[in-house]
């Protein structure tokens, strides 16, 4: 089954060797969004800039959980991340929240999956912070945005247009 | 800031003080799904029949990531789930494969926290185990779909029609 | 060896049974401070406020590791906190930032060890973020403010004067 | 906010970003205290010799914590320490147990913060343990010590006299 | 699929809902042996009395183990166990050391899984700190002595004889 | 006392330093068994090939153990493994499962005790989802069977015979 690298031969899962590969430099950069009501995303945009601050602590969360990414997804390889953050942007006319997860690593495997589990665990938290105001809210359009420094090359995600 | 329980009123973020509600069965379903690729659609419905089985690692994903919702979420309360399941469904139509992660828990607080993170982290685990055929998946509609056992009664999404 | 409830009459240590302690409603609360220069003192003080929230990311790491305590100290119990929260305080006089960490349980032992750990990582985060400018901050006086709720009563820490 | 490295240009927290520094040795050494009452500093004492041994329990909370400082400590990396000692000194005339722990690492940032984290479980490991005894013990004077192996040089506390 | 009771109708793995099961309490005893060279037991029959506690590590591991056994078993539920402890017999005659774990819990499932997961953790350790001395070691015997408390009645492991 | 690595000169637990060794590549595997009845020996085999995967459960989880294998041994280093994979024997004659865990990385100290971790995991979990038909079963002969890449050279266990 060429396209599972996460099964040898006889169909079993595996964590991937990749002890061959070269030690490289590698980036990843994950997104997503959460859809909100017109309720919470003022207490959101206003809580940014004076208190109750949900972004920051989504924020948090985000750099948190992709440094254990290895341990929320069975076969991602354990990675000392060099670097993670988490930025967001209000978009008002879809009252959404969206974030961004940049994730780098000097070593031998890319870093998409802790992007994309950041981005998630930003946007859970979010949805935490709010819901007492919204049950509604709903996450949307994780993907992955851009990923470099491994053998298969630079990824750019395709403009949607 | 009334809808934003998570902070005090100072605008600090807190774990909320639960100790005085009542104990009572809770449940909550949350769903989400992820858009994958024809030839991943193939791969994932060949797997689970046969060998290669995307689908039943993704579940332990998903069972165990409910589990340490608390250490991910940062202010959700650390709760003993008594039940945790995921289930799939194929969607051929929109080639696309759909989460939904049930909790139950006798305890203080709602669950759906644990349900919400169960569905990301199974829709992530099957994006780790397909990422190397398609790297342009993406996942969608994580939201709540049930919640009951708490003060603030039963929530059932309303259908989209 | 009367006092050292964490050992068995041969001198090794154990999980201290707590089986058939009755449920009750504990709380406890712990301070602790760091003294930092002139430059850091005003950094977090400005931080606060405007950018640069020194405070916010101490208060979600003290909250956070006060969930799992019972993981980073070998003998304490697994404990379904029902309520953790961080207070600071700037001392302008003394150059330290005070903080004190409250938990509450509904649950058969008490939660001191929480409110401590949730006080040390809290101020080790504080150090973490102002490391740059300053190595020489001390954290200092980390101790039990008050405890209630358990078979020993009511303990409140006398004051100094 | 020049000081301040844990935030970007806007003001939000990052893990920082270290993947273009060299690999280097690096280590790190911090203490810190707790003053204990005379019962519990003999308990201690004569555990340590004979049964009950609260700084074996305690060394090794120190050693694992440290290992997982960057699970801890929100914005601090993922790093494989290459070793972790915790030692301990019993000071008489203080009533009080001092302990250091060092850290090493051949990689891209300092170890300070585990040594730092290692130091206050180790503490809070001997508090736990010993708090049947006395409620009113006091962890104090946790500092960095030595700090060795980074762009920023060599960094030895200057003595206090 | 009678028997086995993590999975569904539909042969797919779950978390049991024990939601509705009494909260009774619950004790397992579950015991396993490692058999070593005779230079590593009277390394350890040494260091037990005087210094070098293999035994006094094992014992910490052992219990920490237990306690998360549900992030380790990923069926398991996650319980706030009430007791753990870990005994250690040198067996002389077969140069072996055994131990036995017990966890206690009031709850709502059996704890057999956390007497015998503190058990291998316990033996583990010893390995570990023995490994330079001899590879060969060998752990044996895991298996579950008593359990009591549960709805499935008391089991006693039938003797040998 | 030379053969006790774990330990300084004093007696006390050290996670020894390996800063100084060089990175070299590693393998280690690691086998063990679990004798089950008949029953639970029909179910297992049966399950494997259709529905019921105990074995596919079973392999995630001494996967993801091996990969924190240093948060449950305490004196473990932490390790970014490489390459994990579980391989399950089923063995007729004696009614038992055997499981082998291979382990790589390129780094600084041998990856032995994650290949002894990701089996003992794996025949947990095994019992934890059969333990419903049968309370009797017994795991056995957890060993090293091969080392390579450290200083101490090559070990491969020798035959029985």
């Amino acid at each position: 089954m060429s396209g599972l690298t996460h099964f040898d031969e006889k169909g079993n899962a595996v964590m991937v060797d990749v002890t061959d590969k070269p030690v490289t430099d590698r980036m990843a950069a994950a997104c997503g969004s959460i859809r909100v009501s017109r309720e919470v995303f003022e207490a959101i945009k206003n809580g940014t800039a004076k208190k109750g601050d949900v972004l920051g602590t989504a924020r948090i969360a985000g750099i948190m959980a992709a440094k254990k990414t290895w341990d929320i997804i069975p076969l991602c390889h354990p990675l000392p991340l060099t670097k993670v953050t988490i930025d967001f942007t209000l978009e008002e006319e879809t009252l959404s929240v969206e974030a961004v997860c940049t994730a780098r690593l000097s070593g031998r495997t890319g870093v998409e999956m802790e992007a994309l589990t950041g981005v998630s665990a930003a946007l859970l938290t979010i949805y935490d912070m709010c819901k007492a105001m919204d049950r509604g809210m709903e996450i949307e359009k994780i993907h992955l945005l851009e990923k470099a420094g491994g053998k298969s090359g630079h990824y750019l995600r395709p403009s949607p247009f």
